[in-house]
């Protein structure tokens, strides 16, 4: 039987150097394909949903491949997950049509990022969140936050030596949730340019400690220039949480 | 004014090469006496309660230095603390006599294992537990437990490799605590052999898994030979908790 299958993905991106396939580099991808590749003695590429940076992290990364095998179907994903190191989770294993694709059937993508702030850190989550010393104005955040929210031209936000041509983006929402001290940004849209969600985190925490103004915003858009947003915020706090199809 | 300072230490051993220093590596004595060098302006050494290996937590590890300055004392905690990186934080700072020292003061050390034995693991705490497939007969584990309290000789717990002489230790309680499928084992001792811990957690979970019997225990101890005990767990489930004096 020729099976396409769809997988869904958790991981720390802790002790990889990304998502993407590198010769000699421990990467997500590279572990996942090494892995599928010995349970089903044949070499198996997969397709992603899209790269993630070294040090992001995943609880719902999406990734396909195609695979001719007698193995039955239902029997894949105690398999597979069972081959997976400690840090690579596959949360979900279903099979689906050969038309699919991770990458270009997407219809949207959520990501979380998560900041804490506050004079203790915590030093066991160093890997996992982005620790701000000073206390952060989260009420000039959502402020500045709903200055984002739509159809737009996301230029600015764009990690320079992207080759996307069509910058324009829809972010649906941005979503705040507060306890304690932990901060979680959550940013629901159509697709995210290189960096866009990293730049964006650098914006709202410029806007909270007034190193840039609300007022300022609609500008830094509209001038399109990467150079106005001196604040990618670190790769450690950000999570890909679910792909949409 | 000369000083004696104690540092109460909590980090995160996922990117040190344990706790001591060497020459090229990121420890965290290595970059805790580069900060407070920094910081007094003079080369500062600081002596640890004891060695943590490379992967290895701390919630209350202890050093102290010495430190001849006029910056009062009063300011050392947050001065030495903004210091440090995302991974190392200074809990407490105290002022303390001379004669005062770290090792040798100490009355007993408690350290605490996390396992989650679950067959859906958390890649997100992958370098902060140690996860384990199957579920542990944690009764069977209490019950191995017991006959590790007291005064004895632990020379089959201790790494080969340790020079120690004296290999008698006490261990005054083991305590397990549970919640969902996250298993702590804590470790109260007068103090704790080279990999003692570690080597006590590969056998709870062989007798849990009956690789080992509950009623050779005695023995394995009484043998005084390390190759009886072929599991070391691995150290990122492992935390320093405190130190007495």
């Amino acid at each position: 039987m020729f099976y396409v299958v769809k997988l869904t993905i958790a991981y720390n991106g802790t002790h990889f150097h990304g998502w993407q396939r590198q010769q000699g580099k421990r990467t997500v991808q590279g572990v996942i394909e090494k892995k599928l590749s010995e349970l089903f003695r044949t070499k198996i590429e997969i397709d992603g949903a899209g790269r993630t940076d070294r040090g992001v992290h995943a609880y719902g990364q999406v990734a396909t491949f195609g695979v001719e095998t007698t193995m039955p179907g239902e029997r894949f994903h105690m398999l597979i997950n069972r081959r997976m190191p400690a840090d690579i989770q596959i949360v979900e294993t279903e099979l689906v049509d050969e038309d699919f694709h991770a990458r270009y059937s997407a219809t949207g993508k959520r990501y979380m990022y998560k900041i804490h702030h506050d004079c203790h850190k915590n030093p066991m989550v160093s890997d996992h969140v982005l620790h701000v010393q000073e206390a952060l104005d989260v009420n000039k955040m959502r402020v500045a936050a709903e200055k984002l929210i739509g159809e737009k031209d996301f230029r600015s936000f764009m990690a320079s030596g992207s080759s996307v041509k069509n910058t324009v983006r829809e972010i649906y929402a941005i979503d705040f949730t507060e306890r304690d001290c932990e901060l979680c940004i959550e940013f629901h849209g159509n697709g995210f340019l290189y960096n866009m969600v990293r730049i964006i985190v650098g914006l709202l925490i410029d806007v909270a400690n007034d190193r840039i103004k609300l007022e300022d915003i609609e500008q830094i858009i509209e001038e399109k220039d990467r150079t106005k947003l001196k604040h990618t915020a670190p790769a450690q706090g950000l999570y890909l949480m679910k792909v949409y199809y």
